[in-house]
């Protein structure tokens, strides 16, 4: 495996565009459309959000088909839109299907931004000659700034690996600077590669890769209306099926999908770290995501990350919380690999040993349940005045 | 029922002392004693926290014993201090229990304060002598002060209300200023009162009501090592058990703990609103509850409050991610008794209406499921860069 420089531009048989089509705002790109040659296996994960956009909805009806295209935009969520904001995202995914002359139902739609807002479906549609007109290879590199609504930079990657069926691309991008920025619900993250998997093959390892990445991820443990992943690969005749072959496939995906979610949390909302929860030796690994979860989303842990604070204290009080078995004899704490609490045991550590683990940037926190033998992790940021700032000061 | 000026010093039958033990801090009152004179009922509610206080520990092992005493100290949490913690506990209350000439077992206790550090004994016990010496019924206007850790100021209350055995006083005392105060573990509260209550009785009231009080409370949704909460009632030969006295005595303790809960938002670290979430016409009441405490905790929903946010489309979508059965067609969200959101649609609201409502310190956000019948509420507070503040700044 190897990774490139670029993005979405390296994968070969996906073209792209992206307009200023003023949905919200002007003199922004804010309307996206990505086209596959081929029609695609596609699998997909959706947020578990009883309230879902329209976008999702549909997405989610027409995920099992051979899928074309995927139509994004940014600045409006189309969510809590009722029965008009569903037939707008069906008028609009007819149309983008009408101009590439492809069935309807192979395209599906993703929106993000602000809720409780009709799509301006005309003017939008008034964009769709272009962008279908307009696509090219080389425009996957707009994509990833066409889905932003309050990231402050675009995410790509991509990287390349070897099969005994040649080399083959995997490339994503993702937005998403809170799990919902203010009122801006959203995660979106769209991957593809032209590397031709099974649809059965290409489900399953999307899902276990995504549980590990990007439901690895949290900054404020609100989970939005819209979060939408999106994995296509090329449904030709012949598809990668040896198993060290889906493995590298597997690997490479993981890759991806990982350095995307490490850009998200160091770009969270007014966040200036990026911790790595370790859980290890749970007693099973239901225990070791929810402590995971737990300590990541305790506000109290997040503003000591932020406060260069190694209070070991409250992240033994998060795991005591979760629900995980737990047994206080037997549990250790480190900062990076600083022991703070030994099997039960507060230890006694050196200030400045402690201060240049805290000062970085990034780093780990591991707790050892001493229990079995399950892990899990998850990313998290530090939660700061400038966090409360962007999300108390933003105005419906 | 009549509420009454003062706190525990208005309840026959109970006599407090407190001293400056200098536990952690010279000069503050940090260590206290609550002594009946008769033997008594206790009913009591501890954390579900899986990581817990010795003092928790030992207060669960006897608590349906007759309770003559409850011994309580801050500024030190006695949590991750394994057996020499609770061996501690042990000491320190079959030390007053001696001073008292009453049984070990009747005594219980409670810890407050940093994780990770043992009790200093010795000192402690230096001062059991003047605990129980200076025992009196005045002293008890000290307790709310003694227990406290980051509270701002003293909480307590006091009811009094008539039965067919004629007027008896409940009068109750709580701290902390979030759910836990930095690294400052625990919610603590208790309360007393003259009137008999048999235990089963006294048991599943103290339930009922601290499930609709203080466990409607959330600050920053981290459960503490230490909370607890303990309810004392003499254990005479006649008890009130008439239907109609059980009635009044109840509405007489929700009254104190539902003051005491208000109060413990209205102290929330940084905190600058109290936001009563009224939860109505839910599927059903686990329902109503999931959705009250996801919205009160959603960190997004609680910095809009603190930059005067009318955001409802934030509460719509953490009612969408708690879980509860929910249909946005039906959905409704007012502020006070202004309508945002009606029956699945976006209500034009004046600036002026809304912005008187949220520039209240006490408002209410009633969101209407319009599904069933059930309802439930939580106290919550708003998320300030004080917060922040407070919860960064402090080192271990």
């Amino acid at each position: 495996m190897k990774k490139l420089e670029g993005g979405l531009e390296n994968v070969p048989g996906y073209r792209f565009s992206a307009v200023e089509a003023g949905i919200r705002y002007e003199n922004r790109l804010d309307y996206t459309l990505i086209a596959a040659d081929d029609f695609c296996n596609a699998a997909g994960m959706f947020t578990r959000n009883r309230i879902i956009s329209p976008a999702v909805r549909l997405s989610r009806q027409r995920i099992e088909n051979p899928i074309k295209a995927i139509l994004v935009n940014s600045t409006n969520a189309n969510t809590c839109t009722g029965d008009e904001g569903y037939s707008n995202a069906l008028s609009l995914t007819a149309d983008i299907a009408a101009n590439l002359s492809v069935p309807e139902e192979s395209v599906i739609m993703s929106s993000t931004g602000i809720i409780g807002h009709q799509l301006p479906r005309e003017k939008m549609m008034s964009f769709h000659e272009k962008l279908v007109s307009e696509l090219s290879r080389e425009k996957g590199s707009q994509v990833p700034r066409a889905i932003m609504t309050t990231d402050t930079y675009p995410k790509s990657c991509s990287v390349s690996f070897d099969t005994a069926m040649g080399e083959y691309v995997i490339a994503g991008t993702a937005k998403g600077s809170g799990m919902i920025a203010p009122d801006m619900a959203t995660m979106l993250s769209y991957a593809i590669t032209d590397a031709p998997v099974k649809r059965d093959s290409l489900v399953k390892i999307f899902r276990s890769v995504t549980e590990e990445t990007l439901n690895s991820v949290t900054i404020d443990g609100d989970m939005s209306t819209n979060d939408t992943a999106i994995l296509l690969s090329p449904a030709g005749n012949s598809f990668l099926e040896k198993k060290s072959d889906l493995e590298s496939f597997n690997e490479a995906l993981y890759s991806v999908m990982y350095s995307l979610s490490e850009m998200l949390v160091d770009d969270a909302e007014g966040g200036t770290k990026v911790v790595r929860i370790d859980i290890k030796n749970a007693a099973n690994s239901e225990d070791a995501k929810r402590a995971a979860r737990s300590i990541a989303e305790s506000v109290l842990v997040k503003t000591a990350f932020f406060g260069n604070d190694p209070n070991w204290g409250r992240i033994a009080m998060a795991a005591g919380y979760s629900g995980a078995e737990i047994d206080e004899k037997k549990l250790s704490i480190y900062f990076d690999d600083l022991p703070l609490y030994l099997t039960g045991k507060p230890v006694d550590f050196e200030n400045n040993d402690i201060n240049k683990v805290m000062k970085q940037n990034r780093f780990t926190v591991t707790v050892d349940f001493g229990l079995g033998s399950s892990h899990a992790h998850m990313l998290t940021s530090d939660l700061t005045y400038e966090y409360v700032k962007i999300n108390a000061e933003y105005t419906t």
